[in-house]
């Protein structure tokens, strides 16, 4: 694991109690006005032809996303994440899908007790360094034919507004938060054309590229991509 | 035919000296700096699997791309735009390559002198009008299968940039030239979402999709997306 992996990682555990009180209380602006119906809308499209259906939840945190989904009939929820405390707040929270410690090193060598056969994988803003080829192989790997994996990241034009449009590692420190003590996470910046050649060298096809807005006429608050596997 | 394609229309014959010199004298930046190679190392990247190869470029204007991509062995061009004067101008420097005068209007009912099976269609900043779908349907049905549609634009984020980030109609009024007397150009503006739901619409899929700038770290000058039909 490099330093960056390994500050990464740590910041999801030292940050757990803040994270689980942020998206709980609706402390995420953004999240609010619109990328949680935007990948909640997502996975409805694709599971609107399916039933029943395995969804995978990849970086689940604390687990709102499942908990949402679960109001879909037939719908059997899995969420992963490497934060031992983070996966605690989801379980105490959520009594009917199944939560597991699994950190993306050990998707990628493999991790047996997760199964396989999911029709979608989501990652909801949790491509977060510079591994995303190998767990999204990995993920590709445990879908079932004609399965649908589903991105909602940070959107690539950031790059240009913030002078700095390189693929790269940048510093997320939290201070547009409320409460303080957050411990800063380093996170892994790709350009749209970085994100969509990952995509496709992981295997898969771009088929719906949505830009969820607060509303007409404003600008992108994230890039949600919808891949189906190839052949 | 709209007011505003009347006026787009139009103002290709009326520019057509301006844009000569612009083209063939090298006044836009942007274009030396790397989009003309951008889409001449795409068509390479295409050219490279297939000999021979029939390439149709659409909105083709004074024919500069068929000009050079003409130094590829095996390559059979046909350029068409629908300005007379441009065609004209495009006829007169090359006396290898096909040019027609054809608008999209034809193109979209089915002009018959045409003909089909191109392995290649290029629109070269050349989609700038609200019909984007009819023509992207017309020019699928004039590839050969598994032919490729390469397509570039200006980059969407220009749309952030300006804050005005909704699909619609622009002006342009050419006052970054040197030369003055252009008439102003409507063009259609689309969001990052837009384009790719168009392409999707019109039965392609996104194979690449690449944002060429003018060196490292630099902001991207244009979106290439490089699309194949579907089946």
């Amino acid at each position: 694991m490099t330093e960056r992996h390994k500050e990464l990682s740590d910041s999801w555990i030292e940050n757990a109690d803040h994270w689980v009180r942020a998206v709980r209380d609706g402390q995420i602006p953004s999240r609010r006005a619109g990328t949680d119906q935007a990948i909640l809308d997502a996975i409805s499209r694709v599971v609107g032809e399916r039933d029943p259906v395995k969804l995978l939840d990849i970086g689940c945190g604390e687990g709102w996303l499942l908990r949402r989904v679960a109001e879909i009939p037939g719908l059997q929820g899995v969420g992963i994440d490497a934060s031992t405390p983070l996966i605690e707040a989801a379980r105490q929270a959520d009594p009917v899908n199944r939560y597991e410690v699994v950190s993306y090193a050990e998707l990628i060598e493999g991790a047996d007790s997760l199964g396989d056969g999911f029709d979608v994988i989501a990652f909801n803003f949790a491509l977060l360094a510079d591994d995303s080829l190998g767990v999204l192989n990995a993920a590709r790997g445990r879908l079932t034919g004609g399965g649908t994996i589903i991105i909602q990241t940070l959107h690539p034009e950031v790059g240009t507004l913030s002078g700095e449009t390189r693929d790269g590692w940048r510093i997320e420190d939290f201070m547009a938060f409320e409460d303080q003590g957050w411990t800063p996470m380093p996170w892994y910046f790709r350009t749209l054309e970085s994100w969509h050649k990952v995509v496709r060298e992981a295997g898969l096809t771009l088929r719906e590229l949505i830009e969820p807005t607060a509303g007409p006429g404003q600008a992108p608050m994230s890039l949600l991509m919808v891949c189906e596997s190839e052949s």
